[in-house]
């Protein structure tokens, strides 16, 4: 998933923001990768401009400045082992020819976009992290454009990166090299609503947030909720099976997504766009592209189950000693709440410390090591209440929870929320960081963090934990002054090691994209991996979609 | 699914009464496939005794009494078209030879069973409607067993038929002709329970009544129900990609469960039994093989997501004057009860009739067109049965509901239940019977039992509708004082073609095993069906795996 609002998103740039972004691009020295994650031993293969770009746009590539994120590599550096974030080399794709350009053209008139400054805010991730090199971004509004499009690229050998609001957190939605960017960002009709049954489809292209401002109208809610939700498209969600704060409640897309429309590689389009709870009609062929970061195919249509808005929402603000506290109080919670819990998130003091810190953030509570985010929704106010300070006096009663707040007014709700939802940013004003989703067993979430913190001693400036205690998912975050290969090298693999070791994933919501590809083994058996492969080949024989992504270098 | 309790199930059959099936065999004419379904146009290529049978325990079979569901096929007859249910010709799988079976008897010493009595239960379905002719059931405990077994039989080109309880209802658990079935019986311990996050990781063969029995000591309870609960397994759960009466609450198995072991046909064990409710590592390759129906690799092992056991459980039974009137109360319903809504069944007065006149179960409240069955589950019960009353306040004000009867207790909320569960049975004693499981938007499921009935006018004995209001499942049953050819070619293909039009599903929870393969085509587009063909051939390129199932004719 793509998790929390981006600050600087760069698929909603201003035209003069895009423009000054590419004034940027042109006054420094070739910057191709800028991955915070790839410091610690950089590539053997340093990535020279490929011969295309020897002349047009990217004729004199420069750098762009890029704030924490940023890293330079030098043409002829030779280091000794690859880094496994870094991106492979350029695979033999053909090149776009005015001839293609032409055939854009006549397919999606005006809608075949060259002009450098709005490229560039699709060619970098929000993050800021990567970057890519192309010089075609195509705007269909038609599953029969995409349609046209692919069969054409697919035809030509052309690569194509899909991309959604581009609100990854992974590398997965920007071009690496010169990838055709297929854009749904025109693909943004709703097809139809049944308010009997809650069904929803509409193109790949609705952005999150207006899905659910045109649900509210009939009462109803989509079944997830992220923190990119104002930028973020559902096609993008569905192929990256965003999870977010609703899942708890909801479930995950797997359950929801009924169907989907899905253009093939070759322009085949494959309709699975059912309308229906429940059809066994042989293999569930939607699920393939659930969570295939565009690497199988271009979702163009959903069809998803969404579920009645909740009359009363309360959230409550606590504070607990210990992290086995903290579990206590969530083993409670599920017990005397039930039905009604919708979110169980959880900070650390630290968190706090960087909120209070950075973002000028007061704490509702006292001061606690552990603070916990319990969101309920419900159908009766009344007796959502009652169940909530039930809850609460069990809770105090037995010293689960040293302090808390409720609130029942959507201000105050927003305000508690904000606690939980802003650690990001507060950890972009503390330093350099390295960012980690893990899912584990719940009770050995936090462990991470400590064992973390012991390991890196005084090398890391802080070391937090936050995330989704009810999904068994933690947000672990660590800040230096400034970017450290050093720091790096002693995070990673220790990370991924300790992970697996709990059998957990070391990509709970995020993906893998470009930047793990490489790190799949640490949470999927070769043989797992090897079929991934096999079924990218029966899909995508020439390997146009979304390449240098998801699957491991050794399978592409 | 397997919708609703078996009443003569035949894989639990006592020794006795599998002798008496036996000796029943070997004392009529050959019979070799018995669906109701296959009545319209029987099979150009008749289904003759396959050279293998000249010997052993089918040297002469014989038919089996098998009550309204029987049909025969004489050798020798020839009609224009093939059924579409008809099993086609035996393909060129191996026969089982003396060293195969001193193979089996050294991986499974005392569980390679070849006794016809014990075999017969395992050759013939529940509904008794099919039957194979296997001579070998092999019963492994272990996946490494399951292993050595499909390693064996995939490079001695063995076809293998995987079974759990039997339970099904679309001739996908039995053989066909002389597969090797692999029961999944004695694979039934439980691997790990975790009372936090409420997930359990057990062997295939576990029975879900008993995984039932297994959580309530820790307060949960297993995400589906179904009526073969005190048979089905587990593993064939997964691998049908069971509904039944809990999908509107905890949604559907895609959701629920988190991961799967898998011994593929060449025998590797595929290990994607994670324990996380989020991983987005890769394709989830696990979704192929819920719902495949044994056809793209054996399940040996679950983790499944479980809920809290609800501390208030609340029935009520209402009466509606038309199915508009019904359908304003689902909706009222989800807005009222909201997330203690559990289950919202319906019957119509034809299924009360036939429960009236054959099990002699009274109507609890008056005559009417409609009947629902609504079940809440909460946390709380006072709050519980406050929305329960409000809800029915307002149901009955607004005249949507004219009579109900609620019950609290398990004595009585089983009674109400009943008057849902039994129709199945007493549909059995009315005549032959035509069963159809539809996937339907909501608003137009029983329109297709009124198009029904004026169809056929007097030429069916009863046609009736019953079945998930919540789900959009229809259960459409059509049935007549014998088995009737020309009926059924009344029946078929208006049926599915009515379904068709309205973007239904010809199969929601069932499955299409051996009877409605071929009818795929009906609710899934060509090119979806090619690529599940794919699949198959990329999974199990020599289709030793549940032959004859799923896929229709012309891809196997």
């Amino acid at each position: 998933m793509q998790c929390l609002r981006p600050l600087h998103h760069a698929s909603t740039l201003s035209p003069a923001m895009a423009g000054l972004f590419h004034r940027r691009l042109r006054l420094r020295t070739a910057l191709r990768w800028m991955s915070p994650l790839s410091t610690a031993s950089p590539p053997a293969v340093v990535r020279t401009l490929p011969p295309g770009f020897s002349s047009g746009l990217l004729q004199t590539p420069r750098p762009v400045s890029c704030g924490v994120h940023c890293r330079e590599l030098h043409a002829g550096e030779e280091r000794p082992t690859p880094s496994p974030t870094a991106a492979p080399e350029r695979r033999p794709f053909s090149r776009v020819t005015p001839e293609d350009m032409a055939f854009f053209s006549k397919i999606i008139p005006g809608r075949t976009i060259t002009d450098p400054d709005i490229l560039e805010a699709s060619n970098v991730d929000w993050l800021k992290s990567v970057r890519g090199f192309s010089e075609v971004l195509l705007r269909p509004q038609t599953t029969e454009e995409v349609s046209q499009i692919l069969g054409y690229c697919n035809s030509r050998n052309l690569a194509v990166s899909p991309q959604g609001g581009n609100t990854g957190l992974v590398g997965g939605s920007v071009p690496v090299y010169d990838e055709i960017i297929l854009s749904t960002a025109l693909m943004n009709n709703v097809l139809n609503f049944d308010s009997v049954s809650g069904i929803l489809s509409c193109q790949a292209g609705c952005v999150l947030e207006n899905l659910s401002l045109y649900l509210e109208d009939s009462d109803y809610i989509m079944p997830l909720d992220l923190g990119a939700k104002g930028s973020c498209h559902i096609g993008g969600n569905v192929a990256t099976n965003a999870g977010g704060l609703r899942l708890l409640r909801y479930g995950s897309l797997r359950g929801t997504v009924l169907g989907l429309e899905v253009v093939l590689a070759d322009g085949r389009v494959l309709d699975c766009l059912a309308t229906l709870r429940k059809d066994n009609t042989g293999y569930d062929l939607k699920q393939l592209f659930i969570g295939s970061e565009g690497t199988l195919g271009v979702i163009t249509a959903v069809t998803i189950l969404c579920p009645r808005k909740p009359k009363a929402v309360n959230v409550a603000f606590l504070g607990c000693e210990s992290f086995e506290q903290l579990l206590q109080t969530f083993q409670l919670c599920r017990g005397m709440l039930g039905e009604i819990l919708s979110a169980f998130e959880f900070l650390d003091r630290e968190c706090m410390r960087l909120l209070n810190t950075h973002l000028k953030l007061a704490n509702p509570i006292t001061d606690c090591p552990f603070y916990i985010v319990i969101e309920t929704s419900g159908s009766n106010p009344t007796h959502d209440e009652e169940k909530l300070h039930q809850f609460l006096e069990e809770a105090m009663t037995s010293s689960q929870v040293i302090d808390g707040t409720v609130a029942t007014e959507e201000a105050k709700i927003k305000a508690l929320w904000s606690l939980r939802e802003r650690v990001t940013e507060a950890l972009t004003h503390d330093g350099f960081t390295y960012k980690y989703d893990i899912s584990l067993p719940v009770e050995r979430i936090y462990q991470l963090v400590t064992d973390m913190r012991e390991h890196l001693g005084d090398r890391a400036k802080s070391v937090v934990g936050y995330g989704h205690v009810g999904d068994g998912n933690l947000h672990l975050n660590i800040t230096s002054p400034t970017k450290d290969p050093d720091l790096l090298a002693s995070i990673e693999p220790f990370v991924y090691e300790w992970t697996a070791r709990f059998q957990g994933s070391i990509s709970a919501e995020h993906g893998l994209g470009l930047k793990k590809r490489n790190y799949i083994y640490y949470s999927k058996a070769s043989l797992a991996v090897a079929l991934m492969g096999n079924i990218k080949i029966m899909l995508d024989p020439k390997g146009i979609l979304n390449p240098y992504k998801t699957l491991p270098d050794d399978l592409q």
